[in-house]
């Protein structure tokens, strides 16, 4: 079934440990929809300038990713600059341009209206709310947000966490949007307050799956060689919902929910190990399913 | 079989966002044998002052925890003070009196030169190769130790590590020891430099168990309820050991050693519900049973 996501695409500038990128190709839905395309059919609402080249464009396409929800707008694409220290887990923003976001306002084409999965990036919440104003009737709302809009704008965003079905945030994100030190209880405090879902990413520690039903941790996949964390967490939420998404309309089981997980886990894998969408856009179905047969081998716990 | 352990016994006087305790008692070889205990009959080599209580001792005594290597000597007992920020996984270092720790020399009585199972904990290198000379075709010698020593002590350090068979150590320590970021890489020129397997302690984040084999991930249990974690990394350390010497003297198998890593990080997992060794005092094998399969419905990847 037809997955929606609305977020940012933009260019990056990234140094690593490990080496650096000046202005390539990233932003939330970016990598969100190539990873979701790997699994389902994605429909993407963003906007870029016009500097942005209709190369990437294209390889977007070409994946099968529908592009009418994408404006092309006079101005520059957005722009951030970041680095990694030594600790991976921790972007340091050294510059965030706007440019042609600061205007965005997602106006879903009207066939898009009724998309049973939806993807809400971090975005600001408002512009999260418009979006969910106009969809009807989702099978699956999840998103995801970030400290800045947790203390800029904390109504709008607890308005819109309160309707949706899945939260997928960070651990600091987590204990910063309730003032709870423990993950845990902060993830029931979250439940509390609309989502029936809680995953926790942890960057290199992995996944943590909060629901009703219990507790699902999936670890990080051990690699020797990781070059940029960028997207990591975008790539996973899109390996998540695109298979969530793939589902067709069965009820989602709790077991769905957990091979969910690991799915996204197993394609975040892979965004790291080059900067940018590089790897990520050579993924096969077959990577994909190796990298989750080693997952099972990670984790199993002998019977 | 049986278990020898050498490491420190203290008085720890701690403080954590959940509360404090002055004046407990703790220290490597009380959490580690308490821990291993539940598992097999344990030596334990170490040194306590007169002011050290007997009820104390009784209770390891009442455990079958052998204390003919236990040396009460003139003096106080090695005293530790700490605390912890909002990050459980730091512990801040206030106030060190090494006390009757700074003569210790151990040695093993006669009977114990054959331990089949040896913990070597964190101690001065140089205790630690003395305790090894001491060993006679020990089966397996695991071997703890910390930034201090890396830095104060490397040669013996090293020297110490060559022979032993099993690593258990703090992510950052695998890091300072190496000088290698990546974690995979350094666990990889630890295995070169000695061990055959490198056990990675994450604090709240589970551990990692890498040998030739392959790498198993365990996550920590997740808790609403964490009052101290100190003790957590000596209790793994005594669960995991504990439950090897428990198989007896069949060849130790992959499954054994992945059992191993769960049963340690279950025995953990009760150490911070409680400040000290008070939880991990009052553990029943059911409780650790039960520990163990919500471990499995925790990591479980459905088949």
């Amino acid at each position: 079934m037809s997955l929606l996501v609305v977020g940012s695409m933009a260019f990056d500038s990234i140094k690593s440990p490990f080496g650096e990128a000046e202005q390539i190709v990233g932003g939330s839905a970016t990598y969100f929809s190539i990873a979701a395309s790997c699994f389902t059919p994605v429909r993407l609402v963003s906007v870029v300038g016009r500097d942005f080249p209709e190369a990437a464009i294209g390889k977007l396409s070409a994946r099968g990713i529908d592009l009418q929800g994408l404006t092309v707008a006079e101005g520059e694409t957005f722009r951030w600059k970041g680095y990694y220290e030594n600790d991976l887990n921790v972007a340091h923003t050294v510059r965030t341009n706007l440019n042609v976001f600061e205007d965005f306002a997602p106006v879903l084409p009207a066939e898009w209206k009724e998309t049973p999965y939806v993807f809400l990036g971090n975005i600001n919440p408002r512009l999260q709310l418009d979006v969910m104003a106009q969809i009807r009737k989702p099978r699956i709302v999840a998103l995801d947000t970030m400290n800045f809009w947790i203390e800029k704008s904390p109504q709008p965003l607890r308005e819109a966490i309160r309707n949706i079905d899945i939260l997928v945030i960070n651990e600091a994100e987590v204990r910063q949007l309730t003032g709870e030190l423990n993950l845990i209880r902060a993830a029931r405090l979250l439940m509390d307050a609309g989502p029936e879902r809680v995953v926790i990413k942890r960057g290199e520690y992995g996944v943590l799956h909060l629901s009703g039903d219990g507790i699902f941790a999936v670890p990080a996949y051990p690699l020797d060689t990781i070059f940029d964390p960028t997207g990591a967490g975008d790539s996973f939420a899109g390996g998540f919902m695109g298979y969530l998404a793939s589902m067709g309309d069965k009820e989602i089981s709790e077991k769905d929910y957990r091979m969910a997980t690991v799915y996204g886990s197993a394609v975040a894998s892979f965004t790291v190990q080059a900067f940018g969408t590089q790897r990520l856009e050579s993924l096969s179905r077959d990577d994909i399913a190796q990298r989750v047969s080693s997952f099972r081998s990670l984790s199993e716990i002998p019977g």
